[in-house]
Parts: C-alpha cells; sequence; structure tokens
C-alpha cells in the first residue's frame, strides 16, 4: 500500500495510480491521515500531470463513496438530470426542470451557488421569498413523488471529499483543471441516481473554462465518465461569449423566465433551453432524437402547464407563489445607472466574464463565501451582441443598493462592451453536441 | 499586490514573480496568511515549472530574511565553509574543519543532521561522548574568536522558513527540485556569514539528486546564486557511486577520521577532502590556485597541528578528549556480521544508495525525526571498488545491537554489492570543479 507522499509522488512522476490507492488517498484525507498540505501538492501535481480516464474514474467514484446518495430506485420512471458548468445569466435549469418534469419523467437536482463571475441556480430561487433549497433528502424524495422535480443544495452528507478537496482548490489555484473538474461534477450527479445526465458545457470568454479546447476536453470527459458509470449522458457546447438571456442578477433572472414561459420571446434562452430538454427527452426516450426534443420542448416552453409546474416546484420549497406575480413590476435594488451608446452602430462585444464579475460587484454574487446577495441588484441588458444602436441609447442598467456599487461595476465593465460599424459574425448558440 | 491564491496562479502559469511577491508569500507563511496547503501547492508549482535565476535568488533573500543572522564583521580574517549536499561515508567536514582553522581561517560551519540514506555531521559529532552542537550563537561565535572553528546546528531563530517550508517539502514529495534546493542550501550559509563557500555536490546513484545532469545543474545554480550574494563560491562534482571511505555509521566514521589525521592512508577520503580544502584555500587567497590548495592540504591531512586543532574543536563543544583515545579499539554495537564472497572476482559495485538505508536499518540513521541513533552501529568496508577479491573473504562488517536490524539491513543491501571477473573502470573521484 502506497503512503500518502508515495502517491503524490508517484504522481508527480506520471505514475498511473490504482483503484486502491486513489481510494486510500481519499478516505486518508477524510479521516486526516493524508494532511490539507498532501491533498493540495497532489492537486498540484494532477493539475500538471493530469489523470488518466481510469484515475478520473476511480477518483470519481472515491469522492462518491465518501458520504452517502441518494437512492431513487423505487420510482419506476426515468431520471433525468440537467448540469451546466456554470455561465452568466444562465437560467435554463428554472425552466427545464418544470417543463422535462411535464413529461413525467423524474427531475431529482441537486443544484449549486454562484461560484467566480458564474451565478447559481439556488441563489436565483432563493430571491423569491419564502423559498428554500436547505430541504432535507427525505422532503427532496417527497417532492419528487408528488411533482416530479426537486431542487436540493449539495447537503454534507453528499460527497463530502469533494465539498472539502473543493475548499483547497478555490485558494490553491487547482480550479480549472479537467480531471478534477470531472470528478467533482459526475460524483454529484452519480449521487443523485439519475439514468441520464445532460451537461451544458459553457465555451467562450464567460465560460469557467476560457480554452475552447479545454471546454471541448471537458465535455468530452463528462460524457465518457459518467458513462462508465453505467448512466446515458450526452453534453452540449453551447456560446458563453456574451450572457445568456437578457438578465443577470438573480431575482431579474426568475423574472425572466417566468415571462418566458408566459410566452416573451428570448431568442438565445429559449434555443438554448429546448435544445438541453432535447437531448433529456431523447435520452429519457420521450423523443426520438435531439432534434425532435428540441422541437416538443420549444412548443412546451411558453405553456400553461410547464409555468403550473414551475410554481407548483417554488410552493413545494415554501416559496411565496404570491411574490411570483411581481415578475412584470421590475422590482429592483435602489440606485440605478444606464449605460449608454457614445455612438452610432452594432454591438459586437458584451463580454460575459467582465458582465458576470461587474454583477457580483453589483451584489449579485459572492465574492467571499460568508457574503450576503442582494437578490434585487443586477444588470438588465436592453441590446444584445449583433443589435443596431443609436448614439445616446441605453445599452444596458445596472442596479445596485449603493452607488460605491454600481462605481465598482463600472470599473469592472469598462472595455466589455463593443460597438462597430460592421455587423459581427453570427452567433453560434450550439457548437457542439457530444455523446 | 497578489494575493497567496495569485502567487500560486502566477508559478502554475509560467510568470516571473518579483522580489516583492516571493518575500510577501515566505513572509504570509511565517504569519498564518498563507496556509499550509498554499504553501505545498506552490512548492508542487515550483517543482513543475521551476524558478528563474531571479526567483531563486529572491527565495533564497525570503530565507534569509525570515529569521537571524549571524554578524562575523568583526573577523578581520577570511572566513570559508564547505557544504555537502549528503553523500554516504561522507565524513570530509570532520577534518576540513580543523585543518583550515590551522591556516588562521575562520571556519563557521552551520553543520546538519542525518537525511534519508545520508548521514550528518553533527551526527558523526554526537557520537562522542559529551560533544554538543546545541551550542548558542554567542557560544559559536566565542569558539570562532579562540579557535578559528566552530560547528553548530541549525537554531530555531537562523532561517526558520526553510526549516517550516521543509517540513512540508518532506511529506509532499517536493524535496528533489534544485530552485528549493538552492534557496535551502545557501540561505543557510549566507546567514553564518562566510565570505568564501565551497559545495560538495555529490554524483551518483548515492547521490541526493541520482541524475547526474541534475547534480551538475544545481551545482552551477548553488555558485551563480551564492555569487549574486556577494561572495565567492566554488562547487566540487565528487563521486558518490560508492561510498567515500571504508566507514559508514557515526563513530566509526569519527574512527577513521583520526586514524586519517594520525597517517592512516584512505585514498578517496584523502583527495576528495584535499581537493575541498584546496578550493576552500584558493578562494582564501592562502593558495593561487585550487591544485596549488590541494597540494597543501593533502601534506596537512596527516599533521599533529590538524590533529590538535580538531581535539580542541571537540574539546570547545563538550567532547570527551580521553574518548577520542577510543579510535583504534573498534568499538561496535554487539551483534556483527560479515558479508563474504561467493566468488573470486574484482568488486565492481558498492551501491552507494542501498548501503546508505542498510546503515539507517542498523542504527546509525533516522526514519523518522523522533528516531534515537545508536552511534557505534555502522558498516565497517574492507573492500573497496576494483579490489580484487577471494571466494570467502569478507566484504565488509555489518554492526547493530539485534538481529532484526542485522536482517533489515540485509535485506537492504540485496543486489548492492557486485563481484566482476574483468577490472571494472577506474573511479573518476573530482567529475567537475565549477567556479
Amino acid at each position: 500500500m502506497l503512503s500518502p507522499v508515495q502517491i503524490i509522488k508517484a504522481k508527480r512522476h506520471h505514475k498511473e495510480l490504482s483503484e486502491k490507492d486513489i481510494q486510500n488517498f481519499i478516505n486518508g484525507f477524510l479521516n486526516g491521515d493524508v494532511t490539507d498540505y498532501q491533498m493540495s501538492a497532489f492537486l498540484m501535481a494532477v493539475h500538471f500531470n493530469g489523470m488518466t480516464d481510469n484515475e478520473t474514474f476511480y477518483l470519481t467514484e472515491a469522492f462518491i463513496n465518501s458520504g452517502k446518495t441518494i437512492d431513487l430506485s423505487n420510482f419506476n420512471k426515468f431520471k433525468v438530470d440537467k448540469h451546466s458548468i456554470g455561465g452568466v445569466g444562465d437560467k435554463t435549469s428554472l425552466i427545464i426542470a418544470p417543463l422535462i418534469a411535464t413529461f413525467n419523467l423524474i427531475v431529482p437536482m441537486i443544484a449549486g451557488r454562484g461560484l467566480g463571475h458564474t451565478g447559481g441556480t439556488l441563489d436565483k430561487l432563493e430571491s423569491i421569498q419564502g423559498y428554500s433549497a436547505r430541504i432535507s433528502v427525505n422532503e427532496f424524495i417527497q417532492n419528487l413523488e408528488k411533482s416530479n422535480v426537486s431542487l436540493i443544495g449539495q447537503t454534507d452528507e453528499i460527497v463530502p471529499a469533494d465539498r472539502k478537496i473543493y475548499a483547497i482548490r478555490d485558494v490553491t489555484g487547482t480550479v480549472d483543471c479537467i480531471p478534477l473538474f470531472v470528478s467533482s461534477i459526475v460524483s454529484k450527479k452519480i449521487a443523485e441516481d439519475a439514468d441520464g445526465l445532460v451537461y451544458d458545457v459553457k465555451i467562450g470568454k464567460g465560460s469557467n473554462l476560457p480554452d475552447d479546447d479545454e471546454a471541448v476536453k471537458l465535455a468530452k470527459k463528462l460524457v465518457e465518465v459518467t458513462k462508465k458509470f453505467g448512466k446515458k449522458s450526452i453534453a452540449v457546447l453551447t456560446d458563453m461569449n456574451e450572457p445568456l438571456g437578457n438578465k443577470i442578477g438573480n431575482w431579474n433572472e426568475v423574472e425572466e423566465c417566468i415571462a418566458v414561459m408566459k410566452g416573451e420571446k428570448v431568442d438565445d434562452l429559449v434555443k438554448v433551453t429546448s435544445v438541453l430538454c432535447g437531448a433529456m427527452l431523447f435520452m429519457s426516450g420521450v423523443a426520438n432524437s435531439i432534434e425532435e426534443g428540441e422541437k416538443i420542448s420549444s412548443e412546451k416552453i411558453a405553456n400553461e402547464n410547464t409555468y403550473k409546474k414551475f410554481e407548483e416546484m417554488i410552493a413545494n420549497q415554501y416559496g411565496d407563489i404570491e411574490y411570483l406575480k411581481n415578475y412584470d413590476k421590475k422590482l429592483r435594488s435602489k440606485i440605478s445607472y444606464d449605460i449608454v451608446a457614445e455612438e452610432d452602430g452594432i454591438i459586437a462585444e458584451l463580454n460575459a466574464y467582465n458582465i458576470g464579475y461587474a454583477s457580483i460587484e453589483l451584489g449579485a454574487g459572492r465574492k467571499k463565501s460568508s457574503d450576503k446577495i442582494d437578490f434585487l441588484s443586477g444588470i438588465d441588458l436592453h441590446k444584445k451582441c449583433g443589435a443596431e444602436i443609436k448614439r445616446g441609447e441605453v445599452i444596458c442598467s445596472l442596479y445596485a443598493e449603493t452607488q460605491e456599487r454600481i462605481d465598482k461595476a463600472l470599473f469592472q465593465m469598462q472595455g466589455s462592451i463593443k460597438i462597430s460599424k460592421s455587423k459581427p459574425q453570427e452567433r453560434i448558440l450550439i457548437k457542439d453536441i457530444i455523446y
């Protein structure tokens, strides 16, 4: 049996670790035999030397084995989930979850919080008064039985190794590393006991993996490792050069989703949502192809049943349904600032990375985990890339509780909006589908 | 100012760190702002991406600044020291220190303890009853004033950053990394305030850097960085494929040094010692070349003045001079075992690495820092490489307090002695001199 330092050295010297080595190292970390600094040295060595497919699978397995898993074997319906690696204005889960549930499929979603410049589904839902993602696993299962759908945050019991290791990765510069990404994501998805998993891998300036080749590689590895666990899996590479939809924040994103379910056209949001749902319906056997699934889904996004399921899903988790009626009242933080065009032209760039960080400055996300979110802060985009604009017209509006926050966000936004005289290349929303 | 995680990421992405970045990171580590696991991630990133010459210099500087330094500016004699990266049977310091002191030069030696398979000067000296390396810096300076020479262990006050970081390197697989080696060694040498430093860089199977190219690179970097601090510096690359001299242990090595100072011929030990002394005399201005220095030294090794200075040096640090008279009594641990030749031939290999580890098993070194050394244990080599041997003749004798230790050492020795029919290549003791 290799000692912790021998395991680190083996990784350093490109030797493949066995299932037992990896399991021992992760168990050792949880029981204190492997120190924090040995783990961080190991993670940095993984960053440099990567992991083989087998190693990545074993690490994922060790993560899963580190805690409890959810048992949904009593459900005789297909269980399907979607996971996004994180984007700016990325609110598709709020529509996908209820929509897929209306097809009599089970959607057991362990959702996340904002991370870096990207938002989190749970934060968005918590902008609805009363809503709680902190429900027990039992309550989660009851919701699934009753309504086919429930969203829950990661609990202390599920994949504890990942949470403990993520805390180290975050402060040791080892976040953007494919095998570590894969193990972290897939372990949580396997632990929730879905039969099929669709991954939304963002590609472009606002992706958590800004290098396009790396994003493609991540998509492939996510699908590969998930299939190794006997699950169906599809990855969709979607554009994240500019934010998705027209709202970035929390409540304003919920608002946008409700508007879309009530018939408003937000082209990019509808397209990405439909394709992701299409992949879910295809793997569930509801559609014969992703394209067919996309078509079925796109027809059901602006649909009363979908919205009703959304309300039911919110109500199941103590959300105030009356509050949802505010969706067209533009509830916002008290200070606003409009960014206007300084020249005539066509919007050529809305840098999702900078806009994401600007929304954090406004209060829509956390800089450190103890920060409180201001749910009514954020950014409304009035124009997207490719739109014509006249000098003096408003491009976007920023909302925050203090002028200081607006100023910091504006500083962060510098250079992130570009206007050109010629029409920019058309945006390709769906870059690739891997399965 | 870069945060700890930004400094780690910069190193990960091959960006050169500034003097301020490195100083802040090391200071932060000492005051708790940089965690152990951030340090270990940084060290692993340094292992993979290396350090530029400037970064290595700044890291060394930061190490020095982390604690107190010894001030020898009141001495108006040239101050010169020798440092070995560690070898098996490497006992030259015990002769060099008194010999150089007889030239009216100051030898302020911060010596080390055994590490891995290699022995330590302080452990060897402590095999002399009463001897203490745990003297205060004041006492150290008084000894230098009185006798020109003193040996001291690293104190808590000198280069504390190195000691704290070494403890992490040891258990995170980041020991064998050139810039970290260089900073660790040079910082301690600069802190002792010598004017000139000779490095004995071991090359071959028993070196702490078993890759020959790496050993050469280390030698060059040691000299470069030391010169950057305004000191004279020479590195001598010496053979460590087989142990140096005929004794490996602690008391038996002291014994061998005394015997040599009293006239016994131990060719390899005398040669390496003379060349290192030659380099020291050359940089001190006593000799006009290393060769001349070597010649002068070789004539003074077996010399009454040198031995008297040795006794003085031991007596200054509470060593029992009467005990030294045992040098020809072969005081050894109670169990002995002779390894005999199984065939006629010529000794072709005595693997220093395995023999070093075998001597640790016998009790001559520590497997963990709390282990107690058995000073009378060790190995006596009766034949060296190139010597003819007959079947049944004793090649070497092992000494330990228990049969169990002997058995473990024999297991460690397996395959480390080779006898061939033809004469092996002649051993080149001095591979290169870099300055």
